[in-house]
């Protein structure tokens, strides 16, 4: 069995955004040398994400917008854990809905991927450099 | 190490429906000959899930309802994604609520589960023909 | 390839709980003696979950109110599920949000993981025993 690391850095320059890291995450199986087995990419942060859905501009507004509804970012207040001087309380919980991580198949060298998967990288208190995890296992 | 790997194929006949593919799942394992390692299951496609629950009729209606409460299939102009000729904008955030994979420990050759643990396909866009991929690897 | 495989229980006294087993996890990967792989880790019940997020009494405090407001304990005639004599229907969905396992990277014998980074078990419906499934597969 082979194994395979690295940290792929992003900064969002806003509070939130999604990037589409899906060339990157190729480029690791690619560096691997992993024919057949799985890759784990994980964010290494608590307000971020990484999940797969579809490129879609309006779609990503739907996220934000949804995201919002459900865990607002303000009022402050309305977070305990904003009392330890955070002010991110609502992007734990928005990472939470969108997920930390995605496993996906690698078969003959590629990411298995259906016609629209696409990965992306959810940030949820931008601002700084932040990092995601790839592990590649496999043969 | 040793893989394997298949496509699932389903067409649920309504919008949304959940299908029980566990003994669809527990036969790649068998046909694998993999005794030890993890199964990846995913949906192909990205209005779709794949998740573990409980077989019951009731929570499904529950999952139903409750979904159709945090992301309503209309008014269909909720949704900018719906601006790309696409009425499946709830589809993308139903299926972010469910998972997209999940991933199971296979021992002894077996799905290595909890008492009540059972794998569902869960479509949010379906009178079509769509894909899970079912990924084995150990040894 | 090695793989390992552990069971972690727990009881949790009251309906609801976060515990951090995060050492526990640790104590397998260790034990395991695999240097490189992945790491699975997840509930074996379905009102329970496994997740990573940050040790924080605030935050699982937003989290406890948070779920309550997503999927309410009560009224219990909210779920078709509890028709069935249960009175965990909301625990069904909390679980959903929440997640059912989590994948972590194993590097050089450890779990890879950044800076805030914390498992978690999640329960539910507790006052009774119940099992976290720890599968490693690796070198």
């Amino acid at each position: 069995m082979r194994s395979y690391r690295k940290e792929l850095w992003f900064e969002v320059p806003g509070r939130r955004g999604f990037l589409n890291i899906t060339s990157q995450v190729e480029s690791c199986v690619r560096e691997s040398g992993i024919q057949e087995g799985l890759v784990l990419c994980n964010a290494m942060h608590i307000t971020a994400s990484v999940f797969i859905n579809d490129d879609e501009k309006g779609l990503h507004q739907d996220f934000e917008r949804w995201l919002e509804q459900l865990a607002p970012h303000e009022p402050l207040t309305l977070y305990q854990h904003n009392n330890t001087g955070e002010d991110n309380g609502d992007g734990h919980l928005k990472r939470t809905i969108m997920g930390r991580e995605v496993v996906v198949a690698v078969t003959a060298g590629q990411l298995d991927f259906g016609p629209w998967e696409q990965v992306f990288y959810g940030e949820f208190d931008g601002r700084r450099r932040k990092r995601v995890l790839v592990k590649v296992i496999g043969e």
